[in-house]
């Protein structure tokens, strides 16, 4: 019909004003394009800031794929993780529940190290185990961090393939430590992590100054290949976490030194990915949601990232910790926005399990929200709470605007040591992102409405056997 | 010719991927789109930090007008004002010259009050008598601060056309200060400030409620008027400086409490204010550039706003105090880009002399660059330096990405006491933006760079005499 509407008289104003409004009105965005099984690539930075983005206000990271899928899609600005630190943020990432209840958060130790006993206990149901009994291909690109002995790797928790790191990149030292300090950590040796594929390691130490490169090529290869089936990557990269690597290409080419070098060489990976995704005809069938595991390593200084106007950084439970930039992309099904509701990793198992007709598990507490409506209807977030714990600890509850700190306390040498408030002090986070201005003494009301959630979780809870205590 | 083609067979398929490709692409971004004469619209906000947009990444304000235009346009991100506060920076942005040039810089008050005797001097040339004298029509609306007295008015200044507060938005303070505070600031009666159109004050106390919406609608009819001469629009708002003041449709509407309203209704007009370029046919002939005079009054607490990832704010040398958000935007002529290059309110004389043909004055020392070359093809700016200056002392330098403060001290009661560095602290901005980690004891031959342009400044640097000294 519109061949026909123009092969008659037609005036070219008319056609382009058309194409420009559709285009400016977003005349179909909705959830209805998609199919029964859309993709999911979740892209996942390490101690990325939530200022380290040219999208968040970043002056010399320069980012434009990331911009642009801002640009064309929701930019959340009130999005969390589920722990300040590694481990733990990626256990609930991947179970839509919060750590202390799989034993994945410990307050021995933070994190897993490479003689950790133990990992993500069989029990707890990932999301790529989800989104298998569906029919899904997965795969998981990158750093892991929930167990490196074979029972806890990826390929034993839903996922097809692996590709990657199994934990930090700054593990297995054996160099010198000043040295490593003097050469701006750039000496990949000095670190013997593995890489691995699936079960086996397939070099070691792996090659860090590639190793953003090859997840991106990793990504890339195993879209192709699935081209046919739905599917789901969880592409978890190694950086910018402290030390830094950059490939040749970047290396030196970024204004703010090898931690913008690093964030460019992600960024340039994910206008890879991206352009794959349109190449193959996927683009329109796929979300990409890009976000971070926690806040920026700050007492690393300049290899360090910026939290932007936020609070402290990783390790801590102010804002700087917790709150990270999140874009969700998916042209034709999210319209652009900026999007200020509350939203955390948690609910990733939740959305895409209910996007992809999985069954949430009924059998245990799961802490994720479906977003599905505020994705593709601009509608209020079904998350109105967030819980910021320390290892086992809770140490603040955000009920709305209104965050209450228990209790605060630094980490790595930086922001103090650990101080109980009682009561607790008070932010409005809307209005005080800064966490500048305690308001408590005025709002008791609103102290005791977070104060009775927090006793509601609370008498929920049960805490899972520590995982990360036990070390060989 | 492509009325006939559309005539022709023709594959709808096709046309979509030519306007597609075309916009991708930006086939023809060219300073040669535009007239001999483009039109001018400055835009400057008062107080607004560099953290307070959502494309600087705000969490809770919304400014969906100006995100676009940062979209379609060019976003800065190194770009200054001449003061860190109000007067001696509006006489910087429309003088193209330091204030400690003209005399509109003071060791004893650092800006003008309602009983200052003196105002911009008229042996200087504003950017309104420049473009005058090339045949353009100019309006001032907004805040002036240049002097209230009928000759230091915009009328005397070049301007055709002045609507507006001659002054902050603060003075004149009738009120109970007490009271006020309690208030939130909120009674617009307690501030007797005039409203004057051209020379008469036709509203006492101005009705600070609705003044920026009339600000938009003063603006949006002189560019009505004016659609078919060039024209030069510097619309200067009062707000968000303190007190704050939104209209009805905006007042408690932000998730950021006033402050927000009040940004969120600045970007509204905004929007209005290009959607009437574009209604008129002017928008590929005019150029838009927001900023703000200076940081953000963080001594007022959730009433200030925020710096974002810089150090301190207003009234100070820090970033916080003289970065400023900065957006260019002419479609078909400016290309969308982050820039990270250096610029400068200061530029804007210079650049848009250049543009109109207007020469620029030989008889005495100008401050500004052309930035034509950036803002057209993307070349790097021909700014290299940034001098801070309080009052009329220098207290710091930038040359490329480095900063030596040779003196730091707080203002309003923050950021701490006069302090001089001999050896300057030294900063990387592009890598330590936060201005956090001083490198001066290992860059000696940095500092003796800086060091040497400051010298050569400073032997060429006369001081004016002072215009805000004398009070009745």
């Amino acid at each position: 019909m519109i061949e026909h509407w123009l092969k008659t008289r037609i005036n070219f104003k008319t056609l382009l004003s058309l194409v420009l409004i559709s285009s400016c009105f977003g005349i179909g965005w909705s959830q209805e394009n998609l199919s029964k099984t859309p993709n999911f690539i979740i892209i996942f930075a390490d101690d990325l800031g939530y200022g380290d983005l040219g999208t968040y206000g970043h002056p010399t990271i320069k980012t434009p794929n990331l911009d642009q899928m801002a640009a064309e899609g929701q930019k959340w600005t009130n999005f969390y993780v589920g722990a300040s630190v590694c481990t733990p943020s990626r256990a609930a990432l991947l179970t839509g529940r919060l750590p202390v209840r799989s034993g994945m958060a410990s307050d021995k130790h933070r994190v897993l190290f490479p003689d950790s006993k133990y990992g993500l206990p069989s029990s707890e149901i990932t999301l790529a185990e989800q989104l298998k009994q569906v029919g899904y291909s997965t795969a998981c690109v990158g750093k892991w961090h929930l167990g490196h002995k074979e029972e806890y790797l990826p390929t034993n928790n839903g996922f097809d393939y692996y590709f990657g790191i199994p934990y930090s990149n700054d593990m297995d030292f054996v160099g010198d430590r000043t040295k490593s300090k003097e050469s701006g950590y750039l000496v990949t040796e000095n670190y013997n992590v593995p890489l691995m594929r699936n079960t086996e390691i397939i070099e070691r130490p792996a090659n860090q100054n590639t190793i953003t490169k090859r997840y991106a090529e990793e990504t890339i290869t195993f879209i192709k290949k699935n081209k046919d089936n739905p599917f789901f990557i969880y592409l978890a990269h190694n950086l910018p976490h402290i030390p830094l690597f950059a490939s040749e290409d970047f290396l030196g080419k970024s204004k703010r030194g090898i931690y913008g070098d690093v964030v460019e060489e992600i960024d340039f990976g994910i206008g890879q990915i991206i352009a794959t995704l349109k190449e193959e005809g996927l683009d329109k069938n796929t979300i990409v949601i890009f976000t971070s595991d926690n806040g920026p390593w700050l007492s690393h200084e300049i290899n360090g990232g910026s939290a932007g106007l936020l609070k402290a950084g990783k390790g801590m439970t102010w804002e700087g910790g917790m709150r990270e930039p999140c874009i969700f992309w998916s042209p034709n099904n999210i319209k652009p926005a900026v999007v200020s509701e509350l939203g955390a990793t948690m609910d990733l198992f939740t959305t895409f399990s209910a996007l992809a007709g999985a069954p949430v598990p009924k059998d245990r507490i799961m802490d994720g929200h479906d977003l599905s409506s505020t994705l593709f209807r601009n509608a209020p977030s079904p998350r109105k709470e967030v819980f910021y714990y320390r290892g086992t600890q809770l140490y603040a509850a955000r009920l709305g605007d209104y965050k209450a700190h228990y209790i605060t306390q630094g980490a790595y040498g930086q922001f103090g040591d650990k101080e109980v408030h009682d009561p607790p002090i008070l932010y409005n986070l809307s209005i005080d992102p800064s966490e500048n201005f305690d308001i408590g003494a005025s709002h008791p009301k609103i102290i005791g409405e977070i104060n009775t959630i927090v006793k509601e979780h609370q008498s929920k809870l049960t805490k899972g056997k520590d995982q990360l205590a036990d070390r060989e």
